[in-house]
């Protein structure tokens, strides 16, 4: 099961990281408790509509950009998946790629 | 303040009846309280990762197109308050634009 939670927390590190700025500082900034806003970060708490707001502003970003985030990075989990199931693609079409990928390699 | 449950309630809701489900019907899919998922459109609840799988799931859609949607239109409402905004332009600005689109429109 794909978790949003998950993928907000990722999205609220890799935002404050990019920034130079530690769980302290944003912690204080957005009013939340600092281990709050690390469990939050390691996608094991829920934040409320009101902590991502506070959370956002405190790293200076709008809440969509988090958003659109969060939405590219499902599709890429929920893509990934679709991938793995390629293993269940008949054999002939495999071969048939294996075939032309190596005709594509020869023309270079 | 911009809220994300807001949004979501918005999307889950239009999904919905795009696809033309009842609210007992999707509830029933995704085993949640029908009062409870419609709190959850309606914007006053905020719901779980797993319950947004859970209901995403009984609509047909991946959930990264759902939190996509909610990307964009958090964008829309975070553009609108910038627009909004304008009002504090200082009027000097204003006049220009104001001038600049009667020749625009004296061009047609």
């Amino acid at each position: 099961m794909v978790l949003v939670r998950q993928e907000i927390g990722e999205v609220l590190r890799d935002v404050r990281l990019q920034k130079g700025r530690t769980l302290r500082q944003v912690a204080g900034r957005a009013s939340v408790a600092l281990g709050y806003l690390s469990e939050v970060e390691r996608g094991q708490k829920e934040a409320s509509s009101e902590i991502l707001a506070s959370v956002a502003g405190a790293l200076d970003t709008p809440i969509s950009v988090i958003m659109r985030e969060v939405g590219d990075r499902l599709a890429i989990v929920e893509g990934l998946s679709t991938v793995e199931s390629l293993s269940q693609v008949p054999d002939i079409l495999t071969d048939e790629l294996v075939a032309q990928f190596d005709a594509d390699m020869a023309l270079r």
